[in-house]
């Protein structure tokens, strides 16, 4: 089983109007929703690879229950979500029909009580033992410490479960210092931890700090790996047209799949750059689309970066 | 105790972001909601005069349990919404801080079927019983027959429970028909209605499709009400600057109140003009101001129209 844990769970909302006017008022003409959150994105994909995921993290009100119901509708995913008594936030993607654009409006999350906390740690741990990987995704919510990844990679290291580390900003920046398996930033998160805008430079420094691995996802420039076992870059062959949201947590999921996997590195970054590119070709934000994943999967080009230091 | 029918309630949801930019990612600062939905909004004011109001209608999904939970925090309000499968639409109102302004996003609400409307038809006999007035409130939600209205009237009368309805559209056109005892269209509704945009003469031609009494909403311009018992117009003494939000529910319920309070006509428009502009007059949208409410009592004007046929 891999563990995905999302403390910022969403409801995403997508709403169709036919174009957005400021203080007009729309009528929305078609409306879906499902259970969002980078870890809760990552496991989504783990299941379509075949691989059984526990999600953990936090759900609340109206909200939560529309985050679960949406769970049991998943095959491959078991809800282990913790209750909270504030409500999980909404992200809402308003897409106007003219010109495809979307508009988004975010949440900022409900606050979790220093008990909730304590409630999520136990129940954290219990998930690890059966664990073969673990994902720590996204944001932290109102009221969780900014220290709480480092935390819960020193948890996990403790039970001998690798770790991966997705996320930004502070908590990034704490959590690196914990040792984890793999940190994947994306190029604005790389730059804020390091100050620098240059990848490599910036990706040598965040391992520096701590990450066994690192991989950066630097957009159409695929991904930049610097690992124990050597540096690579993974790409697919020509840039890709789509929908970027959701490419960075299929990277995610093609890397803690490949290593639960035992594949060589060489091989989790195809098929991270493969799942990657594969949802932003999708026709719906945030999916993969199976076969230019499998198409992908034999066109991505892996090569060695001979400068590495 | 009082009935109010809501059969499309809503979730109503208000963001407040700094500033509305078309196909922009946008924090939002906060959020705040309520149960909505004309009947909901009507039976807010009427607890707030001091009835016992039961709510009925329609509720299901996350959003519904939203709805309901918010209706156990407000006292005086009985809770009988019938559930349903689909998912009670939420109506989002974005807030720009800087401007004021706000762009609304309504969903179109979850589709009806034939053995919720049964269901739903069964529970308002029942409610009907104890009820010493009942409201029927706003538009029809998908799979509910647009005649929904007419037979819900008919029913009232058959039980000797005087009822009045709000809506527009064909809904008003049918409901109309069947004799209710007040209509309480506004401007546009009436203009729809009759096809005339002369107030005065649209609200002859209402009364004369079979309403009692039709008391318009005119804006600024107050209420005009034709009645078995005289015709007046009721206004605030002068212009009410704010946030028209809300305000001909505010009159339904003094109307509502009045009529079961047994209050002369004149006594019925005086409150309900007075709720109605210190809606307006409220800082948050949909909410009576008290203060303004037991000022404008004393100032409301009431003539009796002369010109009157």
């Amino acid at each position: 089983m891999i563990l995905t844990v999302t403390l910022n769970t969403a409801l995403d909302i997508t709403y169709h109007i036919r174009s957005l006017r400021p203080h007009g008022t729309h009528r929305v003409t078609d409306v879906a929703e499902r259970p969002g959150g980078k870890g809760l994105n990552v496991a989504r994909v783990l299941a379509a690879l075949g691989h059984e995921v526990t999600v953990t993290g936090f759900a609340g009100g109206g909200t939560g229950l529309s985050v679960q119901d949406g769970l049991t509708t998943a095959p491959g995913i078991t809800d282990a979500l913790v209750p909270i008594t504030g409500a999980t936030r909404r992200t809402i993607a308003v897409v106007d029909q003219q010109s495809g654009d979307t508009t988004q409006l975010n949440e900022p999350g409900p606050t979790i009580t220093p008990a909730e906390w304590s409630a999520f740690q136990e129940a954290y741990e219990d998930l690890l033992r059966p664990a073969a990987a673990v994902a720590l995704c996204g944001s932290l919510p109102p009221g969780v410490p900014v220290g709480a990844y480092a935390g819960l990679i020193r948890t996990a290291r403790a039970a001998n479960v690798p770790v991966l580390l997705d996320t930004g900003g502070e908590p990034l920046r704490r959590g690196i210092a914990a040792r984890p398996d793999v940190v994947k930033p994306n190029a604005d998160e790389l730059a804020e931890l390091t100050g620098s805008h240059e990848p490599l430079r910036a990706t040598q420094d965040a391992r520096r700090r701590g990450a066994r691995a690192v991989v950066a996802s630097l957009g159409a420039d695929g991904l930049l790996a610097l690992t124990p076992e050597g540096r690579w870059r993974a790409a697919p062959p020509e840039p890709i047209p789509g929908n970027p949201t959701g490419a960075g947590d299929a990277a995610v999921a093609g890397l803690l799949s490949g290593m639960v996997e035992q594949l060589t590195w060489p091989d989790r970054l195809t098929r991270a750059a493969a799942l990657s590119a594969a949802t932003v070709r999708a026709r719906t934000a945030g999916e993969f689309d199976p076969g230019a994943y499998q198409d992908l999967l034999r066109r991505v080009a892996v090569t060695t970066d001979a400068t590495a230091a």
